[in-house]
């Protein structure tokens, strides 16, 4: 079966529907309303509505020094009293509901049933494949992945990924349509249990548990660890990038061999994979690739004002103290 | 064997000798430059000092644009053609040497040798435990562990702490050399092989090197998907308190329970912890010091406006553009 072609273009959308408005589903609310949408919004706990309109008013002050779309209005919000009328007139419909797998797979079934057809219908969720969430659709193919972080309304990336019976049309409109909507998209070509982000982050969140779990760590050192310390890099360069700059001149390369032995170090409780040539080369070509002509020392030189320009927006500039002189 | 006591106090060290001088000892010798210290490196590399010279000419610009120490110059730097001449009037000294465990144990005997008695010698380390390096050295009271992040001069995370045989006063007197020359100490009261963050980064680190093994994702696209994605918040709140904020009003209690079940999702290669009621209780009570005092929405409003100056200050505010604007 095809799936019936989306009735507009992305950059057509105006009218989006929010089904689930906790903490991701309102963030999408507070993202879609400032970029100029009328948005719809459903979800059936009796005090969605009351927070719902807090998360949005909270964010707002936020959203206005970021910049509104224009006619962007908190007041094109309106919640629906079902979820038929939610979505009866939507162009786009982003679903966050809880993740239990059951409930996202009828969800998904009564949003395809009641959306009008073609409509794209993307799901937040944080790492179910479509592919076990679609089984029940009438039309699956217009069925997609859209993960976002939390907030959605600040942060840019949205990962989007179809199932097995995801039309290839439906994930190329959702890619597109969220550049429209302002979000940073990496549209991935296959699904990866958690997808790509969320790996990462959920790696770095089990160690830090297992070292709490542990009495290595308290919270808060933990917390410090990363603001301190490698988040401040994070924040514009990632972690293949600024390890290639702990390899000085000889970049990536030289950080493998110099630091490739470490791989077999008790550092994490998470096994490392084989170095071998062939992972070596795509990591070095991978960063080549990414670093795009710049060379090592263009990105240190990129790295050092994005660290400064960090440390001065998030008012974390050091003291300034002259050698000797005595402390406070 | 007590050792002898420091022989001078953290805040009166005006010279510090830096032993090893590549990526990270460079990196610590344009810091120490920068906060107005004399400087004394050696590095037994042939090309050691063109290339110092070059990291520090590299670096100063940032370093100006930070604010330097009245009298910081680049010229206070020294490169001495022995281990002994580099240390032998110190007031503190930082090896970063490469990372292997016969030569930092040789090295660490050497400049133990070498450096005036009860100066507190500092190793640079990312993962050996100081228990492992202090065997051969005669006074190992001395030495101590002060592992710093890439690039030294800039991010504000040093790591202290001793091994099995440092006396309790070096490692005091460390953290505090350490904040006094402009660095963020967390101070461990434990050997952890890796530390905190490395043991957080490594995690991270190794998932995407799986990643990329497997096909799964591109250098460019793990880098995006941090940079676009929790790095822009971990830049200033750690993760685990922006965890606690995917919890909504109910914070991290709320989110463990909602997302705990996805603890044992096939989401990185590493196993979680079991999360039990201990566990459970010490991630809440760790978060809610780590708040301290402020509330969920307090942390929320700063967490929103953490990512707006994050993102004004690297440059990127999404583009403004109203709904249904036809893209560029």
């Amino acid at each position: 079966m095809t799936s019936p072609t989306p009735p507009c273009a992305p950059e057509d959308v105006r009218r989006v529907a929010c089904v689930g408005a906790g903490v991701i589903g309102g963030g999408w609310v507070a993202h879609f309303l400032a970029r100029g949408y009328d948005v719809t919004a459903w979800d059936p706990a009796p005090d969605a509505e009351p927070k719902l309109r807090r998360l949005v008013d909270a964010a707002w002050p936020a959203l206005t020094r970021l910049g509104l779309a224009e006619g962007a209005c908190a007041n094109r919000l309106t919640v629906a009293a079902t979820l038929q009328e939610a979505v009866a007139d939507a162009q786009f419909v982003q679903e966050s509901a809880p993740e239990k797998l059951e409930l996202k797979r009828n969800l998904l079934r009564r949003l395809d049933a009641a959306a009008p057809a073609g409509v794209v219908i993307a799901s937040s969720t944080s790492g179910y494949p479509m592919t076990d969430m679609q089984t029940e659709a009438a039309d699956p193919g217009r069925l997609v992945v859209g993960h976002p972080f939390n907030p959605p309304y600040l942060i840019p990336l949205v990962e989007v990924v179809g199932g097995e019976r995801t039309s290839a049309g439906t994930v190329a409109w959702a890619s597109r349509f969220y550049e429209v909507a302002g979000k940073s998209v990496i549209t991935m070509d296959r699904e990866v249990p958690g997808f790509i982000a969320n790996r990462l982050q959920e790696a770095l969140w089990r160690e830090a548990l297992h070292m709490i779990a542990n009495g290595e760590a308290t919270v808060r050192e933990i917390d410090a660890s990363i603001t301190e310390g490698p988040g401040l890099r994070w924040a514009f360069m990632g972690p293949m990038l600024t390890f290639a700059l702990a390899g000085g001149e000889g970049g990536m390369a030289h950080m493998l061999d110099h630091f490739g032995p470490s791989l077999k170090s008790p550092w994490t409780r998470l096994e490392a994979p084989e170095l071998d040539r062939k992972l070596y080369d795509a990591v070095v070509a991978g960063c080549d690739e990414a670093a795009d002509g710049r060379t090592i020392a263009d990105l240190v030189a990129e790295r050092d004002r994005g660290v400064i320009d960090v440390l001065r927006a998030t008012g974390r500039l050091p003291r300034q103290r002259t050698a000797g002189e005595a402390a406070e």
